[in-house]
């Protein structure tokens, strides 16, 4: 008996969404794509030479793919302003959901997606944050899950873009949510992850500045920020983002225990070739988040599909997204006011008594 | 259109045809397994289970698999002593070949593949040489190709295993060919592929030891071995092998030019993650080869299909295997003698004048 | 004609005066080391033997030793509470003086140190920031100098200790200043120095937890804390400082630039030695910064030697010596206030607006 | 009492020796460098300007300089060429001697002197193998003699220098013995050091290349040279040698054992700094072996001073100096014959029987 394959669709061939439909297409062997919405005429044709000969109908309508025969699944990876009404519309389609990181820039429609989900407890639905599925921040997890770093206390986190002089990011910016919503996402979703999906922020507070595009001021965002999170409990997150980095992408990420570190990509390495040259020994390292995180992604699609299918749970849950983007979005207000976020032992806001 | 998928069989399901098998089935979008062969029952059991419900037949006759309809390609894993008899079957029945290295421990046995290919210049034949698909081997061989280093003139390279104590590397040693042609093969022709296939080779010479298991004296092998291979033209290769290390598998090579030189795996780790700890830092580093080259093998099984397919050229030429095989047979019969074996400028075995 | 060797007292003979005194007395050839003070029982049993027998005298009263017969200089090395007050008569003295950091744990008494010597100006006051005096930190320095980084705008920087679990670092922090004035009073000044000596700080955030020795909130002190330095003008510092290294020390420091990133000491190593062992690859790091610093102390004592000597300048200034204290009191005080705190254009503290 | 000082000499101001007296004079506390020797006019000048103002009298005469009065101990540090000589000079004299490496490049000179010293057991004598004097060397040892690999058996060692596009190294080739003398006699000495100092050669083998200065041919010698020695009892090294590396100097050494590998300088940095730029991430490694090994000689006479002065143990016997020559020696003629030399289980020299 050939086995069943979920039967799932793409929306958005952009950048991210063109790798996941060929993730789904060729690297995820229980899984069938069956269809892709883009209104995009230029990954219209993209599509068309690439996922039709596969079998894949190409949509131009979103509505239209929901009601695509037989589908089982939808992976949104559109622009992150429709993330949220789009895993929505799907979830009451009563279709399985991945929905790319963040669910929205906005606390309330991210909770929104949680509450549709809810609805359907029958349903997968799943926000994308792909170190979730790196093989290095899984086995860094385990380490310090048994033990190996006694109590976990202080968490360092980066998310470094290669300098991109086109202009790109600024006008990414007026979309993204800001630095820290964009990038910092996934470094707050890692602390969330570690520290324990049920910590408390006791206190927000971000520092930035612009200093190789100062246009990004008009989007009330910065190309470096450095942000500091205090949870209930002793524990201390702080985070850096830059949009300047020389050599290529630098994520990385330490976890300091009580009893020791864990530190994932300190030294990161585009491939295992070093270089003695005249001027010493150099390494290259991945110009983008893809090059350090393509396995990841083919990771994520297989699990979701596996999850699906056999009905089993999902790594993780999704409510943790909504408070990632709280954190973010707490972040970003800081950056922007200039000052110190306070949050009581629940996680509600408060002034700061006595000030 | 749907695209037609090459119709591949695999030979042998034992360690690393069942990883070859896999990779056709779920990590080649261009390929269909079709069918497998094996005459062990506990891999007949382990294809019935994994292999047959995605469609693929399972053989325990050789002759009849070839004869399985619509069938075009086979992967050849069974154990080194039948790959060439099995080889050449496939070719005379009108299949392309994928056989694992090397072709034969006999530079007869490998030359009569390359023989039967020749006969059959429509049909891809290719040995399995991982290393050659492998990403870091391939970009350092563009950078010195780039004129990066200058001219190549010293390759270092090594084969090194985790230490076994289980007695498996002295069971093995019969079939083997004995460490450097087992082990070094690999080395031998990245140096051929570095230097340039036509190198000629000069002289040669190896000594090695029973450091852990000295039953292996009596397959004629060693546990730890050096070799050393001029080459005409003044070029040098020297080669280390070990079935001892502590650590993990550690293959690593090094080109060295005039202006430079290149280093491929000189810092294995098996992950991102560093652990700090009360004794140091620390990093695990991959236990198999296959924990190195998983990449290369499925990039093989993925260039393979496509030059099938599209009737295209191979990445490197059969014969080089031959070369590759005599070299190896010439520092084993070498480590044995306790001789240094010389060459002329033809290639041709002489001895060293004046002797 | 024998050249003229600078007459050195060193004031205070513990741990890190008794290494300045055999530093002066064995490894500056242009200095010699002829009294020494302390009135410590213990320390005094310890300048006799390894002092007294190459003609230092021990002195028990600190106002004795200055009148010692052709005394120069004087190297304070004393508890930080009594640095300033035996400056200050030492330059009333008329000698020169290089004073371990900090000057004080108050800016006022700094300041005072300052003052003294500012009334003296043949005279040379050094305080004894001695990665100033690293080879690697002054390569990084002259390499963003240089231009190799484009503007220099990012900052981070960590002073993380080994574990003591003896208690040590609690008794220790009723006189420290607390973890950003004794610490991070040191990659403070190296933010100063690479962003420039004349840097205005706009906003200064701490927070701070005691994960391994709470007695620590008693002295108002913490064993793990971040600290995030707004610098007018674009620039950012951010801190961390740490008792509780499993590893060792590890002081690191990054200078983030437009156009490159130069890190110091991001991959420590306590000598070339690599281990690769059955749990992976190791090796292990200095317990302590005199493991790492060791020649920099050295460079300090000559190079302070030469400056006396010949009158030359220092290599920095003194008065950068309580902007670095002033940032590390109001580190402090923000981590025990929890506010952030706020200075205008010129240094001045200042009420956020509109709070 | 003042301690009394050993009466130091040093012959040869070139550029070694230069830096022998300023050890001596700067960095010893427990050495007066009185005298010192070179019939070199440029390098007398240089002494009488940076030694003789500290007390040091420079003499054209070497023999005049072994009656200096009071003198108890020289420094050879002259041409290979009169090591010797020179050793056997001054024990003759009644002096302590360390001689730089090697004594000779003759097997029989180098006993000789080994004759010399034996004939006076109160004097101590050392060849200058600095590598003996690293921490780094050391701490291998010491880890290996505690039995942290198991049993040493394979030992990889490389000395790489700078290309010198200057043509240095041909001049120099006429006296420096050939590269297997002159580079891999530390090596040599390193695998005698690891595996016992009465480890018996069973047989060596040598090849070698004229890659970039193929004028060295002239002088029997090339600038990439491989060696492989076998020891009795199943013991293996390997070396290489190299005056082509464009990164700078690479020295380097392995010793694998049963149960771990230690390596020593397998990631050679200059300093403490990484480079990140658009290139990728680079570091820079010391051009030429003083910037690697400046700790190991002021270690080196320190130690030598205290063995003299207390008339303790010197780290090594002498005699071991004798067996490096021997085996460079043999492995230049291999290298020159093309033929593997063989050695009886008593190290005499024999024919390959049956050949």
């Amino acid at each position: 008996m050939v086995q069943r394959k979920l039967q799932v669709a793409v929306s958005g061939l952009g950048r991210m969404g063109a790798r996941h439909a060929l993730h789904f297409l060729n690297l995820t062997p229980r899984a069938e794509l069956v269809a892709a919405f883009t209104p995009e005429p230029s990954e219209v044709a993209w599509g068309r030479q690439h996922l039709e000969p596969s079998g894949c109908t190409i949509y131009t309508d979103y509505d239209e793919m929901l009601k695509h025969p037989g589908l089982e699944a939808v992976v949104v990876a559109t622009a992150t302003t429709v993330h949220a009404e789009q895993s929505i519309k799907a979830i009451k389609a009563d279709l399985h959901v991945l929905c790319e990181k963040p669910l929205s820039t906005s606390v309330e429609m991210s909770q929104a997606v949680v509450d549709a989900a809810k609805a359907k407890p029958h349903l997968k639905v799943l926000c994308g944050f792909s170190r979730r599925f790196d093989t290095s921040y899984r086995e860094a997890w385990e380490r310090m899950d048994s033990g190996s770093i006694g109590r976990p206390a202080i968490f360092r986190s980066q998310t470094c873009d290669k300098l991109d002089p086109s202009g790109f990011f600024v006008d990414y910016a007026q979309y993204s949510g800001g630095i820290f919503v964009d990038c910092n996402i996934h470094d707050i979703d890692l602390a969330l992850w570690y520290f324990g999906q049920d910590s408390v922020v006791k206190s927000v507070m971000a520092v930035g500045i612009t200093a190789v595009q100062p246009e990004l001021r008009k989007h009330k965002d910065v190309d470096n920020g450095v942000g500091v999170v205090e949870f209930w409990g002793g524990k201390i997150a702080y985070f850096y983002s830059s949009r300047m980095m020389a050599a290529g992408q630098h994520d990385m990420t330490e976890i300091i225990g009580t009893e020791g570190k864990l530190s994932v990509n300190a030294n990161p390495m585009g491939s295992l070739v070093e270089m003695s040259e005249a001027s010493g020994i150099r390494r290259e390292i991945p110009p983008h988040y893809y090059g350090r995180f393509r396995e990841a992604f083919v990771t994520e699609a297989n699990e979701f599909t596996a999850a699906c299918l056999d009905d089993t749970k999902l790594p993780f849950k999704l409510s943790g997204a909504v408070q990632a983007v709280k954190i973010g979005c707490a972040l970003q207000e800081s950056l922007n006011s200039g000052r110190k976020i306070y949050f009581d032992e629940t996680g509600r806001r408060v002034e700061k008594a006595g000030l």
